[in-house]
């Protein structure tokens, strides 16, 4: 997502869509949420994120950001139970 | 929506009524949010707005203002998957 | 709401049972929540309320209160496209 | 809801389950939320909670605890459009 | 769930996929959370976290990490009306 009309300490913040998944199908829910990125995600990467307040937190978004939503990781593995429903690096 | 009975500190605050959209195909879900205007945003605007106590992270809604969602943007495009579902200045 | 057992420095604070409703329709949800009036509302009346920690950024709610909820504003009018959904001074 | 394991902080607080009522029927809604006391609210009772970082401001959840849920009264009456739906001491 | 690429200091946290349940049935509810866990909760047990802010409350999550969901309790017994509807050690 790209917004030019925002204030100034939000430029070069990367917005990106996020779909929530079901973390053992895998498969979308057709519920998104914007989140600014902190760590470099990619198309199709499964990641983790925070809401809230917590947003805040990070190295990108601290300093007073108006952020409620921030990526804080790229996920590698889900497990349930023992089982892997998620591979990053066999996908 | 226009409130004349409210904290002095809200004076000069424009509050707008924000419909959630499906930011695939664009429609209204029929589901509002009064949102505390930082931006100069318009009607028929897409916004990008933040909820909770992040909402007091503006110039506009700082120092204290009892708010809990603020439109922070006004959006120029949404891609998913590499394809612009909404591109503001070619509708 | 009433409540006699609660906390010393919540006396003298006025509970509200909200409904929620459609802005444009005004019916009501079915969906209630307790709000503190911090502008003197009344039965009947459309109000405006944040929630969350932003609850406690009002003049009756500051002070480090256990507030979650409080009402912020008595609505005048609602707009859509245009069109009022409601005019207070009309109905 | 009993935790043996758990940091040493939280000892003392008892943690009840509460389930979501409707206000007008006052009929359970099979929807729980398990939240801290801290005015020695009985089985059976209906109770006034705050959800969120708000929990964190009673003199029983103050000084830092992890609280996102805390009961703050006992409910003596509630009242729609005049009329009682709930009196405590007539049940 | 395990993330490799995140902030340095998150290295260590253990994240968990938490699925949410009935209190009373103890039937998962097919949702779920990830959830940073601080009290050395292991596979199948049972466990209170918090949400939100109050995530950032504990001794592990504290220091001002992006967190906002937090295991805080490992439990042991859930009770509804003097019935047990789960008891740790019995089962």
């Amino acid at each position: 997502m790209v917004s030019s009309h925002k204030p100034e300490k939000l430029n070069g913040i990367k917005f990106l869509l996020l779909e929530k998944i079901d973390p053992i199908t895998l498969k979308g829910k057709n519920d998104f949420v914007i989140s600014m990125d902190t760590v470099g995600a990619g198309i199709h990467e499964i990641v983790f994120y925070v809401s809230g307040s917590s947003a805040k937190y990070t190295s990108v978004t601290g300093g007073g950001l108006p952020s409620d939503s921030a990526i804080t990781g790229i996920v590698d593995f889900i497990e349930k139970d023992g089982l892997y429903t998620y591979e990053k690096y066999k996908a």
